[in-house]
């Protein structure tokens, strides 16, 4: 199933092939944006790109797709010798990956015939939509946690395989430190992180004999869950027992929680490993955490080192889907500009073939973002079209990524990613990273835009 | 990746060589179970199944898992040599997949040595969680529709490739007629099925060019997308004139509303479609819907069709995870008891080797669930454990898939489980499957069971 370019809507290939017979063919230019932050925060962090461009590069009609499509019944010979050959051409420009976004701003610019343009669509979407909300949810989580240690245990609770798979990658991206899932560890070069199961406690004959045959034989990383049977008269107790020995050959230990009060327990757990003698050993906290108890946990200082977060940070809890959506911009030779008016005002889009610059200080600080056509000069001096400051610079966001179909960039790693995304974290203003912002960062249509999108609206008015 | 044993949980693996190397090894006996209904329903769909058995059947560790696992460094060669020849070799019982479902109810149980029943528990999470939330919603939606025909469109929006491809498979299970995914309609066997997007409007001089277009190369099949530029001024009046000419050869069409008030376009698109003499012509919706949208629809008679259903579908929307999870309920060669008592009341698991019976009266219609022990005797006659009435009969659910860690039971298709849902759902009062349910279906614990649990529970909290 992989690189398949059988996974698209199937519509997709149906009007691929009216595109194909009718003659109706010819380039275009596609934007794909979203139109709100997801979890009703103020940023987005862009993911997803380098696995896009790798399933883009590789995009294939296996023969057995093909005869899939013949027993269909609505599809022509000549479309099907087609498909066989088909192979992703265009060129597409993106931001980088790991930039923080904003609604309406194209993060990718796809040019290309029609039907290849068509045909990328649904998988395109599925990769970027995803990863992007899960790199946003690990970033409103490492955030929260303030810039703590964040690891991500979802596997279990993700949505396929898959869907473990790339959330790992994309909360790696936004800031979380490991993956629990082995598979994603080691295919994208990122730590493996774990602690014990409850079934572990319950498979030796005391929690105590559990504990210490975990710190036999991983003297260098052993977090006991204290929770089996109860954290305070007996899961502590325990630890501290075989903690001893580790501390006794110079080793560091930690506990981990997973059920009731973790304020209350944290602090309990603390003072017990303080008085013991333990002030270095670990405490860990899991149990459906999301960055609004994190948060709410930090602030009321509960002494928690590291943060296990599984379900909501791989699947998005309750925002578990991006809006992102793919629209024509331009079509023909002379890149003529397209909008879909609609009877729902934020649905309209932005017509024509576009560049977002973001404009930055002396500090190096953002400061907004402009969306202007490309044919446009760009707004780097004063009073030109963006109307940016002496004291500003603009640069602009849209970058080749494929040209052809073939990647023309270096492919930064998962690492390199989220390197970029903290760097880009400390750029704004705190009040639009809280979780809740109380304002909006600006992004602007150029003049040159906004008239375009005034004439496009009144001659479709006039009689589509 | 797809057969890895490598996908699971890291601490899976740290525990699985505790286990080879303690020596602390044995048979076990895990439950799966879940805790509460998604989406404050009554019901849930179990789905899952014959992806997961055939997930496990093929499980190995590649050289170049174990080549990864070396450079971790804290795994011995003997360890390594033993995860290079594993299978799955363990005895797996399930309910039949498309079975209704209810919490604390044994859903898999895994007889296995210790490090074979953990090494698969991620996995086997992953796989069962999500698609039987996807089933459950679908399911959900199907009934809301006045079981009408839902098409599931999600793939844009889905959580992954495979989170789209599962989503399609589960969707199918739980009631949807179609998918979107053509990868996904060629593997599964089911229909795939689509409209056109706004772009295909767009790409032609005109809308009624680009209707034109669609209708002659697909007269058997034309649904018209009418909300490009506004629906009931040029979208609906393009449908007809296009429509004309599809009807003069006896062919139906239909429209699709993407936008706006669907009650109240749908009537007004129904009304036009009627005067100018196409009763026949069908009205598909799409745009954001849930089961509570449709099943407010159809309350107040909106004459739709046809159900196009995207990110809430495949991703759960609010509800993005099931809170399955995977217990030890039994060890050593006589099966021990053993159960987890948790400072959260919710949390405490069923001790021992279980079975989950039916009840059912003469009309096959069910009554209650009975979790028993597996050596009780089955309540079949009156006053036996359960106290089953002499109209009633008890079936139990869990039945052998795979024994040896091989498929022992006939593999049934998507289809065949579809309809073992809609069958299913007939036998239960329709009190129970509303959106809000006003009961619960009754799910009792047998006698010994309650027996065994108080007694585990007095032992643990006298010293563990």
């Amino acid at each position: 199933m992989s690189n398949s370019a059988l996974t698209t809507d199937f519509y997709e290939l149906t009007m691929a092939q009216g595109y194909f017979l009718s003659g109706n063919r010819g380039p275009t230019v596609f934007d794909m944006f979203f139109r709100s932050h997801p979890f009703g925060g103020g940023f987005t962090v862009f993911a997803g790109l380098q696995p896009l461009l790798q399933h883009l590069e590789g995009l294939r009609f296996t023969e057995s797709d093909i005869a899939y499509l013949r027993s269909v019944g609505i599809f022509t010979k000549e479309f099907l010798d087609c498909l066989s050959d088909f192979r992703f051409t265009g060129d597409l420009y993106a931001v980088p990956e790991g930039t923080v976004v904003f609604p309406d701003e194209p993060l990718i610019r796809v040019h290309a015939d029609i039907m290849e343009a068509q045909l990328i669509e649904s998988v395109l979407l599925n990769i970027i939509n995803f990863q992007t909300l899960i790199a946003t949810k690990s970033a409103r989580i490492f955030l929260a946690s303030g810039k703590g240690t964040v690891l991500e245990f979802g596997l279990r609770r993700a949505q396929g395989l898959d869907g473990a798979f790339s959330a790992a990658r994309a909360a790696f991206i936004g800031g979380a430190s490991a993956t629990s899932n082995a598979a994603a560890a080691k295919d994208l070069g990122i730590p493996a992180k774990g602690t014990m199961a409850h079934s572990w406690v319950l498979a030796f004959d005391s929690e105590l004999a559990s504990f210490n045959a975990y710190a036999d034989l991983y003297p260098d990383s052993s977090i006991f869950l204290i929770d089996t049977y109860d954290t305070l008269t007996s899961g502590i107790e325990n630890a501290i027992i075989t903690g001893k020995r580790l501390a006794d050959n110079g080793k560091r230990f930690g506990v981990r929680l997973d059920s009731g009060d973790l304020l209350d327990l944290s602090v309990k757990v603390r003072r017990r490993l303080d008085e013991a003698g333990y002030p270095d050993a670990v405490i860990a906290a899991s149990n459906e955490l999301d960055e609004w108890q994190i948060e709410e946990l930090v602030k009321r200082k509960a002494p928690i080192d590291m943060w296990g977060v599984g379900t909501r940070l791989v699947t998005g809890g309750t925002d578990s889907s991006l809006t992102g959506v793919y629209k024509l911009a331009a079509k023909g030779a002379e890149n003529e500009p397209v909008m879909k008016v609609s009877e729902s005002a934020g649905k309209s889009t932005n017509p024509g073939v576009k560049q977002v610059y973001r404009v930055r200080n002396t500090e190096e600080m953002f400061l907004r973002d402009l969306i202007a056509l490309e044919n446009e000069a760009p707004p780097v001096s004063p009073g030109n079209g963006g109307s940016v400051h002496c004291t500003e610079s603009a640069v602009p966001l849209l970058e080749l990524q494929l040209k052809g179909g073939k990647r023309r960039k270096s492919q930064p790693s998962p690492r390199d990613i989220q390197d970029r995304v903290k760097s880009e974290l400390d750029r704004y203003p705190s009040a639009l990273l809280s979780l809740r912002p109380a304002s909006e960062y600006p992004v602007l249509l150029s003049e040159k835009l906004k008239t375009l999108k005034e004439e496009l609206t009144r001659s479709y008015s006039d009689g589509a």
